[in-house]
């Protein structure tokens, strides 16, 4: 991984925030700047020094994976350690992650600063890690890449096994056992198995409802491979499907392939979603279109940029993320057809494979 | 679920945090008070009033599960909904999750409520929900009891077919198919798996790394049912032991007996915590127990009340936790035994019933 050269990008971004330093509490960025994998810890990065934070079941841990950063045991009351941290550095403004400190733990560290009588500052940021993560480097596109082909060829394998009257539950596990058995680490969300009526929602959970001939099935799958996550829905149909669904089937597909071919980069996540909604509008169910375009893929399956009608995220090459459409009629179902792209010299290229025709 | 009865022990809170009502936002305490499972959206809870807040990927989902709470739309900025929603309110001291709210949505809402001059005060609270979900109705317990049943299954199931050269991942994966295929949900959290040196690690990743014989395994596994969970570890041996193994084995089921035998209600966790701590350090691995004795488990694995050596919250009958003392030794391993306990009658009832033999 490139940790080296995150950090020295990471860096770069304190002058322009008015920072001298930055506490990372977010754990899937502290993976992403130091390879920690754990549940709880933190890490402070100033110009000159790289700590990690952890508490006794993570020491271990943490010197394995995180050779070139200090390790700072956690040990007592957080005022004893954060006291005795912050003393130890030279700096006067310390950033932290406003999107993922809560309101106590700030409330406590600023008690503690005051109390201690530390003249240290702390500063809200927001986003700075992930504006990084936002762009991939070749060895994550690669990494999500093996993500997608495992949830490609689970989608291919459901195909072959799907049958009326199995349950979203059996088709759900059905999927889940498949990738775990074919790459895949712990998957990344709940899959979403929905069928006729329960595909109207959008993030539906499965249910022991058998699955009937003639109606939507959306399946929205998520693989992981070292880290990399995939996210990949198709929505098919065993058997004949009515006349609904043939033309809300054609209107999404329609405004996903229209979005696959127009968005460039320097793009505003709002201006990629306009180009998808515009299609559904005119095809009379703008109403039903209720989310966004898509969102940024990579080590969260829900990351940066987002693609949304109130996002102002510009698009960069190198960006890995989803575009996935939707119509959801209430008490009929729903479509959404979704994949996983790359935005390489500004074009979209498709990395999922998976076939985009509904009949099973 | 007795969700009446929970708004109504809310409420009671209400007067003595000198709050008019409590603006609900981690998904877990939505889900027990209102039924709602989702990832996003809150509830905001009245004297008089049930609002459940979600957005359009959610609104069927909430009128089917939620339907004692009157739907708002959240569409548009926050700054409009947010400001509708509390306009709409006859009430000046609003309650709010504070170790769940992060620090730039609690300013977010701060500004909106300057901008629009609404003269609504935000109040910090901390676990009130948390507080009544620690105290489990019977019927919580039932469910608790199910998953807690599927996880003694499954150890008695891996018993059966670990063998020396499988790996870690490989058993890891064994155990969570069999809970997946008889009676579980979505397991969790990460199951371990983790041998010799790795068990070193409280909170080891399995790995490709092959088991062998004369070493110490920890397994730590939970299952899910209808949302609630259960916790387990066992530590076994294929082969013989060393002679590290059996003292230190000894030492921390002795240790475990001894706070099955003595909690009791009123006393606090880091009363409960020392009973183990004491026995431990009495055998000369004082250093090597770094973690608490035991946390609350339900709708969360992690969850109130923890018994840890810092830990004010008082026992009560009711309480569903762990307890799992734990000896760590850096290149040998490890050695944990952890079960699920619900405090009844002042007595420590053990619901897990798995054999707490070393050798398989």
């Amino acid at each position: 991984m490139g940790i080296t050269e995150r950090i020295r990008k990471l860096r770069q971004l304190f002058k322009e925030k008015e920072i001298e330093g930055l506490l990372v509490s977010h754990p899937i960025n502290c993976y992403y700047l130091s390879g920690f994998i754990g549940s709880a810890g933190y890490l402070l990065i100033t110009e000159n020094r790289l700590i990690i934070i952890v508490d006794f079941r993570y020491t271990e841990q943490a010197k394995r994976q995180s050779p070139d950063f200090e390790l700072f045991n956690l040990v007592g009351p957080m005022e004893d350690w954060f006291s005795q941290l912050v003393g130890s550095l030279k700096i006067k403004k310390l950033g932290f992650e406003s999107n993922n400190v809560t309101f106590i733990l700030y409330r406590q560290l600023t008690e503690i600063l005051q109390k201690k009588q530390l003249p240290l500052q702390l500063i809200p940021t927001d986003g700075l890690v992930e504006s990084l993560r936002a762009v991939k480097e070749p060895a994550e596109i690669e990494l999500i890449n093996k993500a997608v082909e495992i949830s490609d060829r689970a989608i291919a394998h459901v195909r072959q096994v799907i049958r009326p009257e199995m349950s979203e539950l059996a088709v759900a596990w059905e999927i889940e056992k498949y990738m775990r058995e074919n790459g895949s680490g712990t998957i990344p969300f709940e899959l979403i198995v929905a069928a006729g009526p329960n595909a109207a929602l959008p993030h539906a959970h499965p249910s022991e409802r058998p699955i009937r001939s003639g109606e939507p099935i959306m399946i929205d799958i998520g693989a992981r491979y070292q880290s990399y996550t995939s996210d990949l829905t198709r929505t098919i149909c065993l058997g004949q499907p009515d006349s609904t669904f043939q033309k809300v089937y054609d209107t999404v597909l329609g405004a996903q392939l229209a979005a696959i071919a127009i968005i460039k980069e320097n793009l505003s996540g709002e201006a990629a979603d306009a180009i998808a909604r515009t299609v559904i509008q005119e095809a009379g169910y703008g109403e039903n279109f209720g989310h966004g375009l898509g969102h940024g893929i990579g080590l969260e399956t829900h990351e940066a940029p987002r693609l949304g009608s109130r996002s102002s995220d510009k698009l960069a090459n190198g960006m890995v993320f989803s575009i996935e459409p939707g119509i959801y009629l209430p008490g009929w179902g729903g479509i959404r057809i979704e994949d996983t792209v790359v935005l390489e010299k500004s074009k979209i290229k498709i990395l999922s494979k998976a076939e985009k025709i509904a009949k099973s």
